[in-house]
């Protein structure tokens, strides 16, 4: 007899883009990690925090991360109160399915999206209503008004790289008043709009960002939640007590203060964002617009996405390959710099 | 209508201990912080990981936080695929409520006892089973056989000090055959003894232990489970993919390679025990036993204690009061340097 409760028991666990073993040299372009460093100021104030041979270590971090907030209150002009600072956006998409959902409760997404929104919602024990988007990945009329507790839409998508208006969000939102609505904005730095409004609008909708993505920090475990100071309220309630350690939070501040880098790196990958769609079109892939730091690129058959797939890994390029329904016939593809592009593109004309 | 559980709109946060603001200088005994630094090979290893300007923190950490789990096993001779690292040790606690518990399960434990686990029982919607604990604070008869999913044991016990012999919890473990027992090791580096060879000879105990206080990085969130290999492997399926980030997976593994450090410092601490509690004593306090880094001392009456909590934190000494049954007439002290634990005792002989 397991000592499981029977979903976790059966379920099966979400599996993390590789990570190359230290030591192995990849051209990493399969976990849409920002090729460019973080701003200076990250590491200054860790240094600082770091002050007196890390002695000030020993004290509990801050369970309200109030540096970190002001910092994203101040960048972003949303109130205070309904920000909620989390151990990367993952640890902020956990705490709402455990807020919101019951088990036997129903979680409606798009699909294909973030493969997580099913992990976590398997963890819960809840049921999942999946609506397939269209060969175009434009929003699924069928989600407007579902029957659900819980609305998860990632904006821009992954691993499709398209994004929706926030017109249409709000529509979305206002059309399933009895349910928490989640824009994870993940990669909306890359974008040209966002639906961080909504979250000040609209009482059921809540948007997420990260800092793993437009400020380089995926090793640091920062995330965002906007709301109404109810909802955040509400989920904090269940959060643990210090989920950010000292040295997040000054990281996570500092990032945040220095816009102007984050900018450059953005306008940077933009640039790459363009070049590469356009190559890999002229080369024949069906290459979907892209709002994100990667495309999506599709082939004529799985077999064929497979086998540049193991092509590229062969020459130690590493790019994402989804063998899942709807996806199986493309491959993400991260923006890397320039230079890691050109060698992706060189690789993909050999023979 | 509320868009959340009706378990989490009705339930009451965890409160951590009082934070007082940057500047505000107090003695602070009240959070079980150690007061000496941690390990100099911590900020050593974290400044490596800072290396070329912060610009590995673009990169994820790792998921299984290899480096961190090699340096626990070496320094327990626990098997690697038996230990699974948590942001902080609450972390884990939350992890396997969510995989052992149902909503309408029973959680048992003994009461008073660390706090958080009422609140991880009603987050989850389970049922708790409090066990009031004898006076003395021996393991109460009425948990063996318990009917319950899980059964969380703090040995050494918040706030009363106490332990419990491997022996008794080896017992207990095998009284309920069908839950999970927890055996929260928070502060067993400060006690004679501990319950770690448990978690490797029953197949229903883990142990927690967290690098908070023993270690000095309550600022860093480290907590360890240990445990058999299918219950870590079931445990995991439910954890962010990346709790811990790149720097608290450096100075943990950093910390635990240096035991040295962490000895003296624990060495020091229980010196400093021993004198508080004799000389709490000589005052009139009923002090328990304590296998910790705080003392638990009683006066006659809750009015008593309440009214010495607050001529303490007029006198910038802030010490752990808990406005609950059974723990409403004593004071929770942290054990801090020689110096502070003579200011307070100085601060309780004043009129």
């Amino acid at each position: 007899m397991s000592l499981f409760r029977n979903n976790v028991e059966a379920m099966t666990p979400y599996v993390p883009g590789e990570q190359p073993a230290p030591g192995e040299r990849f051209i990493k372009l399969n976990t849409n990690e920002n090729p460019y460093p973080p701003s200076s100021r990250v590491a200054e104030a860790i240094q600082a925090e770091l002050e007196a041979n890390g002695s000030r270590l020993r004290l509990y971090s801050d369970p309200v991360a109030l540096e970190f907030r002001k910092a994203a209150s101040e960048s972003t002009g949303f109130p205070l109160d309904g920000i909620l600072a989390g151990n990367g956006s993952d640890e902020l998409l956990a705490l709402v399915v455990r807020a919101v959902v019951e088990p036997g409760d129903v979680i409606a997404y798009p699909y294909p999206t973030y493969v997580l929104y099913e992990t976590l919602a398997h963890a819960q024990g809840a049921r999942v209503h999946e609506v397939e988007f269209p060969r175009d990945f434009s929003l699924p009329r069928e989600l407007f008004g579902a029957a659900a507790k819980l609305v998860f839409i990632a904006s821009p998508n992954s691993p499709s790289g398209t994004t929706y208006p926030a017109s249409q969000l709000a529509a979305l939102a206002r059309s399933v008043p009895g349910a928490m609505v989640v824009v994870d904005e993940a990669y909306a730095d890359f974008a040209d709009e966002n639906a961080l409004d909504l979250a000040r609008e609209l009482p059921n909708v809540v948007v997420l960002r990260t800092l793993s993505k437009s400020y380089s920090l995926a090793g640091m475990r920062l995330g965002l939640l906007f709301g109404a100071p109810e909802v955040v309220a509400g989920i904090a309630k269940i959060k643990d007590s210090y989920n950010l350690d000292r040295l997040a939070i000054a990281a996570g501040a500092a990032a945040l203060r220095d816009g102007a880098t984050m900018r450059d790196n953005v306008g940077r990958i933009r640039r790459t964002r363009e070049r590469l769609s356009e190559e890999l079109r002229a080369m024949g892939f069906d290459v979907l617009p892209s709002s994100a730091n990667f495309v999506f690129a599709r082939l004529e058959s799985a077999a064929r996405a497979r086998a540049t797939y193991q092509a590229l890994r062969d020459r130690k390029i590493l790019v994402r390959y989804f063998d899942r329904p709807l996806l199986a016939d493309g491959l993400r593809i991260t923006v890397g710099t320039d230079e890691e592009i050109s060698s992706l593109l060189a690789a993909l004309r050999e023979p």
